[in-house]
């Protein structure tokens, strides 16, 4: 299967700096001098998550009279608002299903974007995307699964490879894989001798059981439903698993505890407010440091969108009021 | 009275640019078409504040035997971690004078940066600084009355007008003065059309009743002492004011209902944590539309230093504990 090359991130890079924060990276002057941590706060995207990232360079690469159909996406989460912003900064037509269980604030969050939210039973969700796109001759923008989106996703690897090109650990969470699959991409290219480690919760392991089976497993949606990071249920495709297995050292797992614990951290030492999913890999940093190579670390804080109740729960330490 | 030189800043930020973040600026999507509007986010600083950039540029001001006997401060808030995280860059002692009144989290977090820290009365604060310094050859580091420290947080203003160069109006929070001193010489120097105007609390407005008189003028420390943002309790000194009076347009007030108001707002929509004081320039730009120019709009965040209690109580909208 074809790789994204660095060559397709510095393409992408130069689409899309107009639509992106080009963040900086963050030192932590609480990490351990043997393992300095930077964060790269993609948090701070105007829509909270590294997604517009893939998204707007997505929309980009369609012929003009293509995109101007519009396009359509299935999320309930940042990819929504993503596709939304990327088609609002192109100013085309977006849809975007939603399943009944999603949150109302991600659907007003969506539609205050301009997209045109269609709520669907969880099950009914794929199949009512691609019916609506076939409808309508828009074209379906998918949350990891194109090579399009993962090169977008890779500039936050090569800007962290522009900005500390002696960075010798990258850690990344996982969920459909795309963030990581691009990551690796960029360092792997631009700085060979860093590691590149995927995070997972616990409660949502598949990556890390199919890259030490050597091939793809699946993990029920119950299953990774239990983890409170809402951002890394998913699991990758054939495509982002074959750069998984390319470019990625390891893939390491934390406790629902230690990523509540990493929210408040990042709150009163760094300053940033992060969603869970966001979280892990802090909290990875902070304790699987005997499963980590020592070094120079860059911690992607992938997104901050974080349903205020839980924010403020795990401020003050009495955990997720939903599983209370 | 000389001012600071717009030369003077950009031999700081060569100086500087080792031990800060260039933080970027942060676009809003939720302000409006007529005032878009970008943060300098501040709170991003390891220290969590701007300070940092006038202390480190003070002390590396300072002849290297001069500078090796250690360095004085007296601050209960940011000034003190950012002298203490200076000193440490520089491998020289720090004491910190803090008032008995601060709370033990700021007295750790600058103990934790390696300074002594002497608790005296509030009253005794100036004149222990000063015998201290006397007794130990050490250099007393003022917290905005020095060229220096403007220099340094003039930094701020060089890097909003290297990445806006099109800006047209510039929020600062204004306190001792320094850091509007410095931002104001950036601006004017390099974007002379823009405005730069100061936010003060209602309650510790005297920068802005000294600029309509003519004339500095004081508050007591028990008036300024009224307001939840306690970086903005001290008072511009000659140098400063002189820097306001020559370069900056105006200063505008805000509640502190409309300062409370804008820290969760800034923690959904733009996943910052900011304290009180950082937070006064987003609640300017909310509320006082009609006494600011419309157009491109920057604001200073200048911090993120906020006490854990009082954070989550004004995420709930339940006010300030403290004065509950």
């Amino acid at each position: 299967m074809t790789l994204v090359t660095i060559d397709d991130i510095r393409a992408a890079a130069a689409i899309i700096a107009p639509a992106v924060v080009r963040t900086p990276l963050l030192p932590c002057a609480w990490s351990t001098p043997d393992r300095p941590l930077w964060l790269k706060p993609e948090n701070l995207q105007v829509i909270g998550a590294f997604k517009i990232r893939g998204a707007f360079h997505a929309l980009s690469r369609l012929p003009e009279e293509v995109r101007a159909r519009g396009v359509v996406a299935h999320s309930s989460g940042n990819h929504a608002q993503a596709v939304a912003s990327a088609a609002r900064s192109f100013g085309v037509p977006a849809a975007i299903v939603v399943p009944s269980s999603a949150p109302q604030i991600k659907v007003d969050a969506t539609r205050a974007l301009g997209a045109e939210v269609l709520i669907v039973p969880m099950a009914e969700r794929e199949t009512r995307a691609q019916q609506l796109a076939e409808e309508r001759g828009a074209t379906l923008i998918p949350p990891f699964d194109h090579p399009d989106v993962i090169a977008g996703q890779g500039t936050v690897g090569l800007e962290i490879a522009e900005d500390l090109p002696d960075v010798e650990v990258v850690l990344v969470p996982v969920s459909g894989g795309g963030l990581i699959s691009g990551v690796a991409a960029a360092v792997k290219a631009l700085c060979p001798d860093a590691a590149v480690v995927g995070v997972e919760p616990e409660l949502a392991a598949d990556a890390r059981e199919g890259l030490r089976a050597g091939e793809r497993v699946d993990w029920s949606p119950e299953l990774r439903g239990r983890t409170m990071a809402d951002g890394l249920r998913a699991q990758p495709s054939e495509l982002t698993f074959s750069h998984l297995r390319a470019l990625v050292d390891d893939v390491v797992t934390v406790s629902e505890e230690e990523i509540a614990a990493a929210v408040p951290l990042l709150a009163r030492r760094s300053r940033l407010v992060v969603e869970p999913s966001g979280a892990t890999v802090v909290a990875a940093h902070l304790h699987r440091g005997a499963e980590l190579p020592a070094g120079r670390t860059v911690a992607v804080v992938s997104g901050g969108n974080v349903d205020p109740a839980l924010f403020t729960s795990l401020l003050a330490g009495t955990g997720d009021p939903a599983r209370a």
